[in-house]
């Protein structure tokens, strides 16, 4: 179908760098998809990161381990020089399990509900917070509602939309994001958010929030989406006049140092103009961060191992970033190109991995027009692989941990689309395990990263 | 990013059946997708079918159970008349569990390995099958050691090329299907197949095999990847003169009587030019048959319950079929084209999903070039849904059990194409379950599937 026997054929009439015909690029992107697929690493890296390290979420231990992990596996796949870049993260620690349900008078607590603290979020004290429910399915019903809200806790009851196949997570993470604000401008005590999964499970969704500082900040908790529904339910019968307990333990302490690590191979002839590629270390802690984004790290080292093991030396520098702390601040991607500032670095493109390990679909690809005007007629490299979906933005597209590329340099950006409808079912919760990763999808993402800093190694941009 | 609020906009602006503007194949297509992707009832059918009916092979008590629950899914989703085709099927029993492994002096059976009759074959008789192991890598190995094999094991240990990101399954699936009767041709006693898979594990995948009746049916298991890396191993190690032992307790029994199990809705217009859309009923019997191809079953089915909800009346007769028999034998697809001579039918389209649960990626097109001169525009609609692969093909392209229908009519095919990276992960094995099935993936299919029956009823072809 992919004109395997074609490109074998000539692979095997001319040796690799003594013959190029026209059909260079399409026989030097197989030999480096094919490695990749049949003698890969990165799903044998990701079992090592998940199952010997696990949660690595910033200032933790974990993070430590995560850091040292990544230093070897970038020896391993061949970087030439391995160094760490300081910065300082954020701190925060969720603390013993969260406690949330009604109060009643029979009973303790009961029904009571599955609940992880949002990271960033303060907790409620020793005390906890005890209040009624007011539950709202948005942020336009908050402002009608907004005289019930004082004293209370806000329950944001948003679904993700299912019918938006790009855009749910985008849709309906700004509860979590900003529900906390949004309600304590109110005098709310607490707040409540619907998970951000398309999932209908137990399973509790945490990420970070961000407090506006005009406000109080109040404990913020995320309930599961089948926790959601019942606690939807029990608040339209006879329990809406009840008192609901919740208790958190998580703090925030000061800020600790962490670090980006970083592997590179020197340009053979353009040894200044570098093209960054990353993903990132920090995960949340409830689980293994394997698709959220030990997906990333490890597709990303895969692209070192898979050009050294067939020999390919690339003209320009190819950096590896596994970024510090871009779940809760974002402290890794602003201090990578702080430092490309001070050294006055010239960074031609960046690329990041962070949506999840599944079937490759594409890029997001945030440059200018003339760029994408070079980058475009390369589709055609991409289709057997099912990847030739590039979507065009000036503005952005690659990432949050290379954004700050752009802004200081306009550097190009590619962002890895995947098919990404299982990943959100397990992203920032306790099932974002090594089992729920697939070795070949995950291997095809690193294939056709692969080919795209290949082009862009070959032909600038 | 797919237009939703104009859409919406278009929706809210003019009532649905009285306003048709140029927009009117999007709206429409959006109209039943998003019933599909917020309402959909395959994945909930999926969970009976799995949790309640469990395997189907043909013959066994689970393929009348299976019957049972698809004529009251068909009945649910308002099929206005459910009928049964008789067919008669094949009736293989696997028996009990197989054995198979070393036989040494000093011990009873050590190492001893996990296998799988392989679908068709012939038991080994109470007394197993003693004799030593010759590995080949491919039938061309088997030719030049055919003096080797006689009154011996073979054993084919050709792996999954996971480089053929379409086809590795037929290039693999050869030594499954046609392993045993080549080896018998040589004197072999039995065989032992690599499972077709680009897992490694320890868990063996069964299917269908076919015997040429020019040469003795031999005894044949199918041993899990893991199983086999490690029989290559100790075979290229001290136990390479060593006799090993196989029993197997399948046996064929006389054919017994199977259903294709139909459900219709009439054509408003054109009642006479019939749709077919279908999956089959039949499973191995390892499992749940949850992807293969229950999942092909309540997609074609979830197009009738979508149609319904929202209102759409087909100009052309739909009619879900699904299917007896497609694993082995194909009897009920025979049966199906029979009799649609029988009665003279006019059949204008068919279409298939029996590539797993997917996130889908287009179709497989099998029609004459004119007819593909009319669906290729249409892919437009399929832009959204990442689902415009169209692979043209004017001899086949849609599915086994379809596949008959083209025979004796010509009759153009759509067979659902999907990322299918995972699918033979779990085909023909214990782990074809239900929690392997991701409900949004599986509606996704059966929305493009909608999408394109609509389109295919309003325009004909």
């Amino acid at each position: 179908m992919y004109k395997k026997k074609l490109f074998f054929s000539a692979v095997l009439l001319c040796s690799f760098f003594t013959c190029f015909s026209q059909n260079d690029d399409s026989v030097l992107i197989k030999r480096i998809s094919d490695d990749i697929l049949l003698n890969g690493k990165a799903y044998s890296n990701l079992y090592t990161l998940c199952k010997s390290v696990g949660q690595r979420l910033s200032g933790s231990a974990g993070m430590y381990k995560g850091e040292a992990w990544g230093q070897q596996a970038l020896k391993d796949a061949g970087a030439q020089n391995v160094y760490l870049q300081e910065c300082m993260v954020p701190h925060w620690v969720r603390g013993k399990k969260e406690e949330a349900g009604f109060k009643t008078h029979k009973r303790g607590m009961d029904p009571s509900f599955n609940v992880l603290s949002i990271g960033n979020a303060v907790g409620t004290g020793n005390a906890g917070v005890t209040a009624k429910v007011i539950e709202v399915k948005n942020f336009a019903e908050l402002e009608q509602r907004k005289n019930e809200v004082k004293g209370n806790i806000v329950f944001y009851n948003y679904p993700f939309n299912k019918t938006y196949l790009r855009g749910a997570y985008g849709d309906a993470v700004r509860y979590r994001s900003g529900g906390a604000s949004a309600a304590a401008k109110y005098g709310a005590l607490a707040v409540i958010v619907r998970s951000v999964t398309a999932a209908t499970d137990d399973n509790p969704h945490t990420g970070a929030l961000r407090y506006n500082d005009s406000f109080p900040k109040i404990p913020a908790v995320a309930i599961s989406t089948k926790g959601a529904d019942e606690l939807s339910k029990y608040l339209k019968g006879n329990y809406k006049n009840d008192q609901f307990y919740i208790r958190t333990n998580c703090v925030m302490l000061a800020d600790t140092i962490g670090h980006n690590v970083v592997g590179e191979i020197k340009g053979t002839e353009f040894p200044d103009e570098i093209i960054t590629i990353g993903g990132h270390m920090d995960s949340w802690d409830p689980a293994e961060g394997a698709n959220d984004d030990g997906a990333g790290m490890v597709q990303s080292i895969e692209i070192l191992r898979a050009f050294n093991a067939i020999g390919y030396k690339p003209k320009r520098t190819i950096r590896i970033v596994l970024f510090a702390n871009e779940e809760n601040g974002g402290r890794g991607g602003d201090k990578y190109a702080e430092l490309a500032k001070t050294k006055n670095e010239n960074h031609i493109m960046a690329m990041e991995s962070d949506g999840g390990s599944e079937y490759p679909r594409g890029f997001g690809c945030g440059m200018t027009k003339a760029q994408f005007a070079k980058v475009e007629p390369w589709k055609k490299y991409f289709e057997p692989y099912d990847a030739d979906k590039f979507s065009f933005s000036e503005g952005g597209g690659g990432g949050s941990d290379i954004g700050p590329l752009q802004t200081k340099f306009k550097t190009a950006q590619f962002g890895l689309s995947t098919t990404a409808q299982r990943y959100f079912n397990f992203h920032h919760s306790a099932i974002d395990v090594f089992e729920n990763v697939n070795a070949q999808e995950l291997h095809l993402g690193a294939a056709v990263m692969a080919a795209m800093v290949y082009l862009v190694d070959k032909y600038g941009l």
